[in-house]
Formats: C-alpha cells, structure tokens, sequence
C-alpha cells in the first residue's frame, strides 16, 4: 500500500468511525387493491436510512401517506416539529446515538401525533444500521448476552362463518402450528351466539391441546358488560387469552372485564404508541399479556423499555405482527432475550407484497419454534427488486414548492 | 305564490330538513414565517363544511399537512381508513348524526394515529353548522339551559431572563387580567436558581392577589424528582397550579408528584387525544385540573363527554387554548354551563393570523370575565378575505394522480 492508498484507507475508516445519517427515505408500498378486511399486510411503509456505506431498514405499522407527511411537513411551533428534524444529519456510532434521536423526537414532536408512528420505522431503520455497522445482531446492541427460542401462534382472520373458522383452524393445525390465534372478521359483530359458535369451530379445528388465542378487535369499544357475556365460552374453548375487547387505553373497561368471572386472561396494548401509554395498560388494566408493536409504539428502543416494564411486573410480553419478516425480525429483538416470555404473534395469512419484502424469512424449526436471525442488524434483507411493483409514487407540494418525492428504491 | 313555486319552496324544505354534508374543505394557513417558540398561533388548519345552503368552521389544532394526509390518504385496511371515509355525504341534522360520525371515525380509523386531531376539527365545524342550522348556540346542543361566566386567564410564554417575566407580568396585570399563566420558555431548562427566579419575578409583576399558573411544557418528561425541587418555591409564590410536568399520560410521574410536599396542585391533559386518556388522568394522575383541547380530543363532542367525567369525580375542567377565538369558543362550549369550573385559558400572544380568523372577539366583560357567545354555532364567523394571504395551497398527488389540492377560501 502506497502513502496514498493509505490516507484514502484511513479517511475512509475514519468516515466509518464516525457515522452520520446521510439520507433517510420512505417507500410506500401498496397492493393493487387494498380490501376492507383486518389484514394489516395489505400495504407498507418501508424506512431506508443510508450511513458510511451502510443501510438500515425498518417498517412503519401506520398510514404510508400520512407519516410521510409527518416527516416533512413545515414546523408548527417548538413542539410540532416535523420527524426530520430531530433525524437528519445526526451522528449514528453507538446505542446512545439512537436513544438520543428517539428522545429528542419526543421533545420536538409532541403535538404531532403521527409522529410516533413515523419515529417507528425509523428507529427500527437505525437499529438495523447500527447492527450491520457493529456486525451484531440488534438484540446484543439492546444487552441480551442470549436468545430463546419463541412458540409461534400463527395470527389470522375469523372465517366469516363457523364453518370457515373450522376449515382455517383444521388447516392451520395440519401445519403443525401448535398454537392459533383468531380475530377480527364477523366476531363481536353478529350476536352471542354466533361468537360462541365461532369460539366452538376455531377449539374444534385446532384439536384439545392447541393454544388459541382471541382477538376481539376491540369491537366493544369500552362496554365490558358485552364482552363479559363471552367469558363462559371463552372457558370452555379453554382460550388462552382474550385480547383487545375495548379500544387501546380504555383502562376502566379492562380492569372490569379482568375481575369478572370465570376468570379469562386478557392481552392488549397493541395500539399504544408510546411508552407511558404501554405502562398504563401494564399497571391498571389488569392485563396478563402486553401486546407491542415495533412499528407504532416508537420502535425496538421503546418496545424494549415496554419488556423491562412488563418483566418488572410480572406481565407476559407478547409481539404484535402482522405484517413482513422484516417487521417480524423487529418485533422479537426487544424481548429476544427474556426466556419466559414464550409466545409471539406469526402471521400466516400475507399478502405477497408482506411476503416479498424480506429476501430472508422466519420459518418455525422442525419444533415448531421461531429463532430471531443471527446475522448482523435485523437479519433481514429487503428485495428492492421485487417491490418495484408494488412502489406508490408520492409527490407533495406546498405553494408549488416540492417538498416530497419518492426517491429510487 | 304559485304552484311552481311551491313545489320548489317544499323541495328547498325537505332539503334543509334533511341535510347531508356537500364538502368538507381544509385550510393551511400560516405566518410567513414560523419561529421555534412555544406559540401555537403561528399557522392553523381551519375546516370548513357545507351543508343545505348552510357553512360551519372548525379548527384542529394539529399539524396541517399531516392533518389533511390522513383525510384523503387511501385506506390501509378496515381499521385505518381516511377520515373522509367517515364523513363524506353523511346525514347532519341533530347531535345524533354528530355522535355518530364521531363514533365511525373511532370504527373505521383506530389504527391511524393522526385520526383524533382531524377529527377534532371536523367535529368543531360539525356543531358549528349544526347550530347554524338549529338557530342555537352550540352549548345548547349539548344540553346547557345556561351558561356561566368564566374567569379568563392570561396565557402567555415566560420571558427569557426573570427581568423580562416581571415586566411581561405587571403588563398583563395592569391590563386588568385576575389570572395570569407563564409558560414555555426557559422554564426548567436553566436550572433550579433561574426557575425560582421567575417564579418569584411572576408573582412579583401581576401582584399578591392575582391567580398565577405555571406551565412546565412537559420539561422534566418523567422525572417527578426533578419537577419536585420546585415545589416549594411554587408554594412561596402561592401557584395555582403546576401545569404539565411530564409527558401526557405519564401517570405514575404525576401520582407521584401528586403526593410530594409541599403539595401544590397539579394540571395537565392537553396532550390527550381521545376520552379514555383523559380518563386515565382523572382517574390516576392526581390531577385537581384537566385541560382539554377541543381541537385535538376529538372535537367538541369528546370533550364535552370529558367535563362531564371530571364534574363526577370532582376535578376542575379547564379548556386549553392558544390560537384562535373560534378555537376558544369551540372549547368554552363544553364546559360553558358547568358553574363551579369557573377558569379558562386565554390566549393574549396571538399572532396576527390567530387574530384574523375570527371577526367577532371574546372580550373580558369590565369585571373580568368573558362570554360564550350566544349566537347560533360558534358565534364566530370567519373572516375569509383576511385569511387569502395566510393560505398555503397544498397539492397531494399520488402515482401523478391528485388527490388533494386546496379549494377556494
């Protein structure tokens, strides 16, 4: 090596060395058509942030339009800030470096209430960076010396009829899921009676000893006396848990349904977007699971803090997914690490773009037990090529003036 | 009058009667140029909504551009859907119809964050239109036989130094205000001396008699240690409260210092975005004050649902306001007839933007005290030719398809 190859050698580990965010994109994705049915996969925002030669990527469980708005929309006052502020040009070396982004996120943006979503992908984005930088998984960046295998509940719809939630439950067990959740569709929706025959398919479909979850979609709103009239069946379909009755944060709701009998296990908190939202459900909803999402409560930073909050208390942290691998991969880190919290959400019912976005996937071992990847970041490789497709084109003016365009993916 | 015009004097009737939203149109305006201050007054999102020859306005106040992102964005999946998808071609022609386009927005929009805020505005000039057409004040819509006066108070930011809170203090007092709010500014960022400093250079500008509120913007996020080293100095001034210490929602922060000594009374709830979040700090954040922004809770309709859960456990409703005098009267309504929740937030730092919207004012009275106008609606009517120059055209276009551009003002 001459004396110049190795001053461009030096300048260029130095670059290295002190990383900063060069570029941060939003890549809205779409089906052709998107269908008014509870599938989350059926569009995405994907977060690309690029750094000394690196990229990092991350998944926004939101409104593609609206947080991108949210990104690059005129500063309010001192706390309506758009995200970019808080992210561009900062310097992204070592954990503290994302924590200080995500906090001054919250100082800058307060009033804006997308933000926390739009701050979702890009968290998970710098996660993802910062562990192919580090070349460490992220869940050693978040502190977990070692990882627990998770027993996987494949997540999908309420057939419309019992006789479709039977079909899906038998089909679902001859993959040898040995746990079910089902949701959303016709349940709380078409009377008692019609939930328990619902309840009675999906128990019958998946065999006695299957673990199935109910997902309720908070349908009732915050009428706990509703929901109370489908404790009995829930007991007899041995449920594992009711999750979401009421609508996120409805804590007086909760807490009654949780002191009803028979006595049912509730999960919920899917739809918190911020820590303290999350620590509200832990401490007075009588929660037994607490249900998190990467992509909306702020990312792996904040979901992570949500894991240590539920430990402290004695409550089982559980993913929420339903979206792509690269959203899935995301979702385990903050509780990779936390052997007894066993369970976590695995969608089966994805729409191809969902399927595509990860070259790399999360299958069950021949256990049927999932595995957070090994490989450096998220461990999971975004098919720019394969997405092309699915690309929605956004163009934002304000006066004439561009302010968004969606770059190359 | 003959028969032709007859039947066409019926079909104008029928049509009045029974109403359907025509367009519902937003505005951004803004300040030529926005600083990084704490003043909330420098743009707005007004909304407009026609109906039966009739027009009502609402504002949010919420980031413009994400705000009318998330009214045209395409649908995600049946649980985020645009807020158009609500409201668009809906019947309005009693408080029910209002109830339940609200209730819709809740059905078809939990998982889009942003949702709260434009509703908010939405609800607003839902009222407002439905007054118009009722020939009411809104409060009696919500079921007030009478109103009350309240006791406004002067809201304004902290000076930058104790020398500039004191003049800015004995300004406001000699301008005959009872009440006075510092906010913002320097408070909590320059240390324990500095923040003691202007709170007695405060009590010392308005006078030993007057009311003096203390918002902290929620500086000290959720270290309740921290807020609690100012507690005796906010007795030594005799505060009457202490406004946003800590991030909304954070619960357990507020508890806590709820229960520190010296105890000094505490407020908060602004940052809520729907019912059960202010629920959640009535119930347990030791608030003896929650404040309420019309134009983020929800609107009209949610805030008046939040009054009447702090009267049934005893905290003060206050409403929170710094733009507008539309938005002031929006948020007087739903506590305008509760006589023992006798303070209100009252803007004195306008801008000259915040100060056109409105032509007519709510003024002091000459002992102090303001009004909710009694004219039909809001009592405001908005002074569009004024407004010309504030407007920011917004152009959204998607896959080179428009979908929003700014109507005519």
């Amino acid at each position: 090596m001459n004396a110049l190859e190795l001053e461009i050698k030096k300048a260029g580990f130095l670059i290295y060395l002190f990383m900063k965010i060069e570029s941060i994109d939003f890549f809205y994705l779409s089906m052709p058509e998107v269908l008014d049915i509870g599938d989350g996969s059926q569009d995405a925002l994907l977060v690309r942030i690029r750094a000394g030669g690196l990229e990092g990527w991350g998944e926004c469980e939101a409104s593609p339009l609206t947080s991108i708005a949210s990104y690059v929309c005129p500063m309010s006052h001192s706390a309506c800030k758009p995200l970019k502020y808080s992210v561009e040009g900062k310097s992204i070396n070592s954990a503290e470096d994302i924590y200080r982004i995500t906090a001054e996120v919250k100082e800058n943006s307060p009033d804006l209430l997308q933000a926390d979503h739009t701050l979702s992908g890009i968290d998970i984005a710098l996660w993802d960076l910062l562990g192919k930088r580090l070349e460490q998984p992220v869940y050693k960046l978040l502190g977990y010396q070692r990882v627990y295998p998770k027993l996987p509940y494949a997540s999908q719809l309420f057939g419309d009829t019992p006789e479709e939630t039977f079909k899906k439950a038998k089909h679902t067990a001859s993959k040898g899921f040995k746990a079910v959740k089902f949701g959303w569709g016709p349940f709380g929706k078409q009377g008692l009676e019609q939930d328990i025959a619902h309840l009675h398919a999906a128990r019958e479909g998946i065999g006695k000893d299957a673990y199935l979850m109910i997902d309720a979609g908070t349908v009732w709103s915050e009428d706990h006396n509703e929901a109370a009239l489908r404790l009995p069946a829930l007991k007899e379909v041995n449920a594992y848990w009711l999750e979401e009755p009421f609508v996120n944060g409805a804590l007086e709701a909760y807490k009654h349904l949780s002191e009803a009998t028979p006595p049912v296990a509730l999960a919920g908190g899917e739809g918190c977007n911020n820590f303290v939202q999350a620590q509200a459900m832990i401490n007075h909803a009588g929660l037994r699971f607490i249900q998190i999402d990467a992509g909306r409560i702020g990312g792996i930073t904040t979901a992570k803090k949500v894991a240590d909050a539920a430990s402290g208390k004695g409550i089982t942290y559980v993913n929420h997914t339903f979206t792509s691998h690269l959203a899935l991969s995301a979702s385990l880190q903050p509780y990779a690490g936390i052997e007894k919290d066993l369970i976590s959400e695995y969608p089966v019912e994805l729409k191809m773009l969902a399927q595509e976005i990860g070259k790399e996937k999360i299958v069950p071992d021949s256990n049927g037990y999932i595995h957070v990847p090994e490989k450096p970041g998220l461990g999971i490789t975004v098919d720019t090529a394969s997405l092309q497709k699915y690309l929605v084109d956004v163009d934002i003016k304000l006066n004439g003036k561009q302010i968004y365009y969606t770059p190359q993916l």
